[in-house]
């Protein structure tokens, strides 16, 4: 084990060791898997931690004003909830109390009269730039010690990781 | 937007889009985290859906489970909790199920009498040698895609990564 690889791994989930894993390359992608779960885990952790110290905020309000921001006509509860499902929030409850706080306002849909739809208000669009850039800059600033050319590769070789999970993650 | 882009972000954390990024570095940033956090995300779920429909478990429970297996003379409770962070699940009312499960047993902590530690009962040990020895495979499978050198290049690049973060990340 090399200088900083035990600290590395204390965050992958739980106790996972390399004997668990039989072949070489099995013992790889096992490696790679806990690698990468440790990275997005430890990213996440400062990102939840900033949007609390500095905007008094949670992740989860700031996904939903990320996802509404993006549709200027309005976004349905339903559609709003399928964004938001990655961030386990309650959608309905965390819609709510954005309203209350005067981030969000009601609108009926475009499509739909019979349904109601979000979208920012001017206090909303705002305060979620202001969080947007700060979040822009976090991540600038974390990842500052990649090149531009090992930036260039992750995002290639974490394509193709997509897609190979895409098309041989369907079934066990 | 290249194809298979918009499926790829889909799944990251709500709404972001390259428009919210200023510089180029600082759209490569982003893009990065959301793809990092979007694959991390579809691997868990994938992991998450195959341990309850194979196994009848979920990740909590696998954890505990994987973190207890490379302690043979015991872990404490808080130990555990420790080593299961990442799950957000309650360590103690996980561990008390799976002691009712007889896959844990209680048993003194060999340091400190007065404190229980938790172990894998054979029933246990046995249960956990296959689902961890499935997980790997489900993993191996998944990132079948990538060619060894892919899998050590993304290795590499994410340590790199997380030290960044490390030494990045302390505060906003």
């Amino acid at each position: 084990m090399r200088p900083g690889e035990a600290s590395m791994e204390s965050e992958a989930p739980a106790g996972f060791s390399e004997k668990l894993a039989g072949s070489a390359h099995r013992r790889q992608s096992l490696r790679l898997w806990l690698r990468l779960f440790s990275c997005a885990t430890v990213v996440e952790k400062r990102i939840r931690n900033w949007l609390e110290s500095e905007f008094g905020t949670t992740l989860p309000r700031f996904d939903a004003l990320a996802a509404v921001e993006r549709r200027r006509d309005g976004m349905t509860m339903s559609e709003l909830s399928g964004a938001m499902m990655v961030s386990n929030g309650n959608a309905t409850g965390i819609v709510a109390r954005l309203v209350e706080d005067g981030l969000l306002v009601r609108t009926p849909d475009p499509e739909d009269a019979r349904v109601t739809a979000v979208r920012l208000s001017p206090k909303g669009r705002a305060a979620f730039a202001r969080m947007a850039a700060a979040h822009a800059q976090w991540i600038d600033e974390m990842f500052t010690d990649l090149t531009e050319d090992e930036v260039g590769e992750l995002l290639r070789l974490l394509k193709k990781l997509r897609l190979s999970v895409e098309a041989h993650g369907t079934s066990p």
